[in-house]
This record gives structure tokens, sequence and C-alpha cells, in this order.
């Protein structure tokens, strides 16, 4: 019969060369931790050549009409120091209400000035991350209400919780950075969450972190926590980004105060925006993936250009999160066909403006079940077919952004991990094209116990975290173990291999310092 | 707080616009069935410029490399007839064995000849497929020993489940054409089986169908059903591609009696041959991916250049199957990080030479969990990016191939309709740009109501079949569906719409004649 495999051969043939299991190497990139399955960190390089469905016609069609969008009808700025600061620039403001106009030309001069690649840098500098060009950086799921695991259920947001989950994006390697919280600590008090938060990005993990941007002070604590972690002077951390902050748009058309003045604090002091609008086509922008894309476009570029008014060459990115939604309940979905369309054209109007690209791996499952696997995979494929550089929400990310799950966090790692493996290079060298081997073995033979394999076998493949293979029998007798019974497992086994990465004891006495005197003034109104 | 979604809300707006749930499109293409999901029979165009892996340089060094592999070492070729052919076209045959080699420059004068891009013929004219280009074609699972559904468990294939699985691919208009058996119903005796199934292929769909190379009496029934099927002469069918044969090389580097026998017959008679090595890296090819596509390479052109020496301009595909195994066990593994690559570089050969690209959709998966829908996704697009024509197993692959999963068929119709619509190009005329509707909304407003929503509202996006967008606590109340649940529930549905194509009673008739007529004579010999 052709075509019919035959796995129970494979295996009797294969256990002769390969008679244990052992510790490997993660793609060709360093060692592989034998319960949890982390590789090696890595800096990813997405060599791939783009791929576009926007003509150029229509890309320039895209990139007029929000520009027309910008001068004709124009934006809602909530923040008097922000129209002032975009008057001052140029604009259009209309005295006695919050609406601003931009002439193209002052847009177009003003994100001329965007950097197109620039460096965060972390606490510790092997953490530090490149973006924009070819670079492709990983964060994890952010601000999340609700967390979940199977045993303890879907619950509101907790400090122990929002522990463990950077814990685990300590833990991977593949997970570059963390984003805002993985889910938000709702048995803190708001007065001084972020003030714990902040602390505890900088305690349980070494790599770059986010601050929101919810009001001034906020701000200034977290550039603050910043410094500290990073054990430098403000001046310092100015030439060195070290913080980033997501910046949405209120669509259609708004930029809120909060958002504005995050910008002000973290572009005046050259730390990183993420300019991101959320245009949920057919809610909060037209129903067509292209007028979506028209109204994403326009916001991203006045909260670009906004950027630069502050500060000419501030590190800032341009955010993509236009999806559709369900046409039966007007709820948001994600990892939908026109969810991948909006994200390669959304990479290529990035980069017409030299603009790095951030996106996300979205899902709308309530589980973690297949969908919840293929919505994220086609998100993954749009988002490196398309050219991201910097992708939030990357693991953890469920039920539309509302919950983080444990679960879901190690199905991402291990999916992202793929993603780094198929953007390895082939080895194509004469030793790789095997002709030697081939000539050993001939007409007929096997490969399993030439020198050739012996050589490569333990490392020559992607090991995932959760495929089970073993043949049905075998999966039958264990149980019949899902994907999800799997993470399930191994979350915890990388939450006790989980090891805290070494402080200066100086910088955690200053840190705790500057946390307590902050909660003993009260921490931040809460009443914005 | 940023970037936090809103469902409840959405939901509540959107209602009010869209009242009930009613039929819709699919996509752009026509009516949707309002319980199976399925939408109209797309003819479809892949218009993505294809991602290449391979640079021109390493393109160059594994064609060459293959073509070292058939001059020294070349094919064992099991058969004297085909032996006696290679050597009449100008092959060196080897006296007193089956070793064939092949001058390099005999097998790029073979090739040659072979065409682009060619039709094949269903015997209903509006099932026809168009073969190479940027058409992109999928088929059934094929030859899987074992079936599953949930209630019935994991069982021997058998003709009830081989029926139902056939009324599946009528059924859904994405499956373009059945592939092979979709189980092998080991109920009926094999002397008779092909009679039985290729007369249910033709009774049960409108749709191309495959015949299995297992000896030449198979291969003449097979092709007498096929004309029987369309009303026409022979003379006609070999003007008429209209039947089509996977030939599998047995890896490495031999050719079986059967396979060979069956490029005789079919291109003899202008069918279809799609020429497949299994060259499972680490197993029957060199463990690196680059020495796998060497000997894939080498096997697929031996293949396609015999197809030629028996006719010239016979069609035929160039068919990847190239993958990795489990390191641990030896099993075969799908759907990796190593597939994706082979898929790509396989597409990339496939090109070089003119020849239309077979791939498949696979996964390694026990069950219908995560890793069920990640592998077969990374498949997709690997095959979508890569630029296969032909995809074989598109729909209710699983296990490897072991089994054929009536879950998993939906499932995968889910995911080949998003990858459809994926490919659907994105409207960008003046009014999707709908710089009109932004005038009307303004900043602050919000979409839903507005007439330019309103008259796409409905057909706007593509509805899944299995997605579960219902706010958690909806789906809570509901029972917590997985997709396996709605799996589960679609394919008895999709059965039950299931309705017969019509066909010509004199067709019928001749086709029972001739099946009754091959049974009387015993059908074929089983002991080869």
């Amino acid at each position: 019969m052709s075509e019919i495999t035959t796995p129970t051969s494979l295996e009797n043939a294969a256990a002769a060369s390969v008679p244990e299991r052992r510790r490997r190497t993660g793609g060709r990139s360093g060692e592989r931790h034998r319960n949890t399955g982390t590789t090696k960190y890595q800096k990813l390089v997405n060599s791939l050549a783009k791929t576009e469905i926007l003509s150029p016609e229509a890309l320039e069609d895209i990139h007029e009409a929000s520009l027309t969008v910008l001068e004709e009808i124009g934006m809602d700025v909530i923040l008097p120091e922000a129209r002032d600061r975009m008057k001052a620039a140029g604009a259009d403001v209309t005295q006695g209400s919050n609406r601003v106009r931009f002439d193209r030309g002052l847009i177009l001069d003003m994100i001329a000035s965007a950097p197109s690649s620039f460096t965060m840098h972390a606490r510790n500098p092997a953490r530090n991350v490149e973006i924009g060009g070819r670079n492709l950086v990983f964060a994890q799921v952010a601000s999340a209400p609700f967390v979940a695991d199977r045993e303890g259920g879907r619950r509101a947001g907790n400090q122990e919780d929002f522990r463990k989950l950077i814990k685990l994006a300590q833990h991977y390697d593949i997970i570059h950075t963390t984003g805002g919280y993985p889910v938000e600590p709702v048995d803190i008090h708001a007065s001084v969450r972020h003030l714990d938060c902040l602390s505890d990005l900088v305690k349980l993990t070494d790599k770059v972190f986010h601050s929101y941007s919810l009001g001034q002070e906020r701000n200034l604590d977290g550039l603050e926590i910043a410094r500290i972690g990073r054990g430098i002077s403000m001046e310092q951390m100015e030439r060195e980004p070290s913080l980033f902050t997501v910046i949405n748009s209120s669509s259609p058309l708004r930029l809120d105060g909060p958002m504005l003045q995050g910008i002000i604090e973290m572009s005046s002091r050259n730390q990183v925006v993420i300019m991101t609008p959320f245009t949920l086509a057919g809610a909060m922008a037209p129903v067509t993936i292209a007028g979506a894309l028209v109204q994403q476009n326009a916001e991203a570029l006045c909260g670009i250009a906004f950027t630069q008014m502050v500060r000419k060459g501030a590190p800032v990115m341009y955010g993509g999160f236009t999806s559709n939604v369900d046409m039966k309940t007007g709820a948001p979905a994600f990892g939908t066909p026109e969810y991948m369309k909006a994200v390669i054209a959304g990479g290529q109007l990035a980069r017409r403006y030299g603009i790095p690209y951030r996106t996300s791996n979205t899902n709308a499952a309530n589980t973690l079940d297949a969908q919840a696997a293929y919505e994220s995979a086609m998100s993954l494929w749009a988002l490196t077919q398309g050219g991201g550089n910097f992708v939030l929400h990357s693991a953890g990310w469920t039920e539309g952004g509302l919950t983080a799950s444990f679960e879901k966090f190690i199905l991402d790692v291990d999916m992202l991990q793929m993603v780094a493996e198929f953007l390895t290079p082939l080895d194509v060298s004469p030793d790789a094209l095997a002709l030697d081997a081939v000539r050993e073995v001939g007409p007929g033979g096997h490969y399993f116990g030439t020198a050739h394999t012996l050589a490569r076998y333990e490392n020559a493949f992607y090991s995932p975290i959760l495929s089970d293979w073993r043949n049905f029998e075998t999966w039958s007798d264990a149980g019949r173990p899902t994907t999800y019974d799997h993470a399930n497992r191994i979350f915890k086994e990388a939450l006790n291999a989980y090891e805290k990465p070494p402080l200066d004891p100086a910088i955690e006495e200053e840190l705790d310092a500057f946390v307590a005197k902050r909660k003993a003034e009260g921490g931040v109104a809460t009443d914005f």
C-alpha cells in the first residue's frame, strides 16, 4: 500500500541507535532544559523575504487616505499640553475643542525622524533586545484581567499568579521580554500596584519590561524603577532606552489624556513608545479591512508624529492590532484570515515608514483546544511572514486577551520555539548535502546507523515540548494525555526549575527604599 | 487599562444591528450551508510571492547533488520492462542487476517535456481542477489503515466509514478532489476492493479521484471505471487526464514493480502521476534536511523522467514528503519546523523544473487536541507560502497518516477555508478604503450602525465552522464545548446534509455491469 507509514518498524530500528532520552541542544543555539524544554536565548533574525498583499499602488492609496483623514477630519486630543505641543509643531488646533488636524507634510516631516532600529537595554546586558530591521522579539502576555490554569480555573488576577507568570517568562529564553502585567493583580491596591509589580519585574526577571501609561506619576515611578534596576544615571538611561510603554488610541481617532501624557514622559526621556490603535473592523473602525487599515494608519502616524514632536529621534514602534468582529455577536475575533491580512498589510505600512513593527500572537479560545492552537498558529504565520519585529502577547494570551493561561503560555512557548527553529537557516554545506552518506547507504538501505546520522542525531531536529509522538497504543496506555495535559504538567515543572536572576544587593536595597518611600507617600491618585 | 478588550459592551452594541444568525456568503464566493459551514466551490489561486529558503546557489547545489546521485549511484528499478524502457531511452542499465544509472543530461532532457500545468477532468465539469501555476487544489485524506470518531473510537477501516468519508469530501466544496481511499476498507476482500471503492467514488462524488498503482490489473480497472464515469471514449480520456495515482519510491533510491507498472499504465494513457519519495530524514534519508532533499529530488526526478520516457508530455507532479523523525523513538514527525523547511525548499525545486508541486497537510497527533491543530496549521503555512499546487491528505489525516479522523476532517476543512479566505485578494477599492464612513463617524463614535457597515456586515468576514467565540460565561453555561465537541457534532450534520450528485442512469448501469463482470472474473490477484 502506498504511503502507509510504518512507525513501529521505524521505532524498532531507531531504538538501537537512540537508546535513551537525552539532554539535547535546542536548534543550533544551546542547551535545553531536560524537563521544561526551554532552549538557549536566541536573538532571532527573520531573513525571509516579507510577504506582501498590497500592491505598491494599494499601499500608497492607504497611506494617502490615512493622511487625508488626519488632514480633513483630524483627531481628538484629550490633553491641553499635547494640543499645545502639536500647535507649536504646526498642527491646526481648533480653539475651544479637542480637535487637531495635521497637514500631511507635517506628519511626514515628523515621522521621518523616528529611528528605524534601536536597542532596548535590560539590567542584564545579555537580555538586551534589538528592535527593527530583521529582528524578531517575543514579549509575554500582557494586561489580562483574568488568569487560568486547569486546577484553579479562571479567576481574577492576583499577585501570586502575576509572580508565577513572570517567573515563567524568565525561565523560557524564547520570551525575550515581559510586557506589561501578564495579569492584573487586583489584590494589590491600584494606588501602589505599579510599585509592587515593577519591583517584581526587576527582581524576578532580568529582562526588559513595560510600564503602563496611566498618569504622569506612574510614568515617573516606572522610569525611576527602571533606572534603579539598571543601576545607572537618568542621563545614561536617556542614551539607552530601557523601558517601554504601549500607547493605545481610543479608536476611532482619539488620543486620551493618560496616553498622551505617557508619550510626553517616555519620549521626552528617549524611552520606547509602542503606538497601537485598536481598530476592530466593524466596531471601532470601518467594517472593511482596507478601511480599518486606513484608520489604524492615521492613528498610528498621529501618535508616532507626536513622539517626534516631543523629542526628535525618540524610539517608537508602529503597532498593528486590526482584527474583525464575530458577525453574530460583535465580539472581537483573532487569528482569523482577516486578521492575517491586516497583520501583513500593517507590516508593509510600517516598512514604508521605516519604523519597527509591533504585532501580537492572538486567539479568542476559551480553553486550550484546537482553536487556541490554530488561531495562534495563524497569527504567528502572518506576523512572521509579514515582518513583525516585536510581538506582544506572544505567550499566554487567550480568550481575546481577557485571560492569561498558564497552559497556553507553554503551548505558545513551544510554537515560538518552532518559529525560531523554522527561521534558522538551512544548512546546505557539502557535509549537509550528505552525498557520501547516500553513497554509503545506497539503494534499499537505511540511515539509522551511519556515521553521518550518529554524529548529528541528537541535535538534528527541534524536540517539541508538548507534541506527543508516541504510537497510539503507548499513548493509550499512558492515559491518552492531550496537549492540555502536557502543558499543565510542564508549567509546574518550569516554575520548579525557575531560578531567580542575580541582582546586586545595593540595587535591591535602593529599589526597596524607593518603593517604601512612594508607598509611604500614598502611591498615586486613582481617580483620574 | 490599555488593551483590555471589552467583548461584553461590543456584543451589546452589535446585537442591535445583527439580530439573528443568518445564512451567509463564504468569502466573496457564494452560498454557505447554515449548519455545516461549507462555502461555495472555490478555484483557489495563490497569488502570494513564494517564500524561498534556499539561495539560488543552494538550490543549484541540491539540484546538482541529486543528479550526481542518479549518475554515480543510480536507482534500483525492480521491473524488467521499466529497465528496458530506461535503457532504450539512454540510461545505463547494469546487466544482471536492478541498478540503473542516469546521465544528468538524460534526466534534464526527459523532465523538460513534463507539462507545467494541466487540467484534471471530473465527471462533473464544474469539478475540474487546474494543476500547476498559481493554482491550489485540496484533496482529502488518503490511505489510512484506521478510522476514528469519538463515539466509535479508533478502529480498522471498513466500507461504511469509507463511504461516510467520501460523502464528507463531496459535501465540502473546499475539498476539490478525493485522494485514494480515505480509509482502507479491510472488510472488502482485497481482490475486489478497488472495484467497490472506485465505483463508490464515481457514484457518491462527482469529483476527480485517485486509483492505486498496485498491479497492472488494478490500474486497468481504474482507468476503465474513470472512463465509464465520465461517459467518454478512451481516446477522449487520453486527451483529458481524468485519473491520478500516487507513485512512491521505496526510499532510499528504489522504485518497486507495482509503482513502475503504475507509471507505465497511467503515463502511457496521459493520466496523472504524482511522484512522491517518502524521504524521512534520519531514517530512509540522510539526517540532514538538505541531504534528505538531495535524495528526494533524485528519486522524484528519476520517476518524473520515467513518465516522460513512457510518454512525452504526460502530466506528472513533483511530490514532496520529506520530514524528520522523533529523535527519541524514530517515529515519523510531521508539521515540524524541519518539515516546513523541506516543504518550502521542495517548492523551489519543483518550480525550478516547472513541474506542479504536490504537498500534504500533516500531523502526528493521536487525538483532536492543540497538537493536531498546530502541526496542521504549520503544514498549511509552509505549503501555502511555499507554493504547493496540490495538497494530498488535506482533510482528515491524523496520527502520521495511520488514522482518518472524522473530527479532524472538519477541523481541516475549517482551516482550509481560512487559507482560502486569506488568499482572497484584499479589496482596496475607494469604497473599501471607507473615507466617507470615517468622515461620517468621526472621532469617538462607532461603526455598528453606519450604512457602510450595514451594507457589508453579513458577508464581510469568514465565519468559522468551529471557533467558539462566545464569551466565557455563555460558553461555560453551554457546557464548555471544545473544538473536538463541535467537530464531532458538525461531521454528523454534514453527513445528514450530504446530497448524492446526479449521475446518468446509463452510466450507472454500465458501471455496475463492469464491476459485476470483473467480480465474476475474480477481481485481481492478491499475491504479488
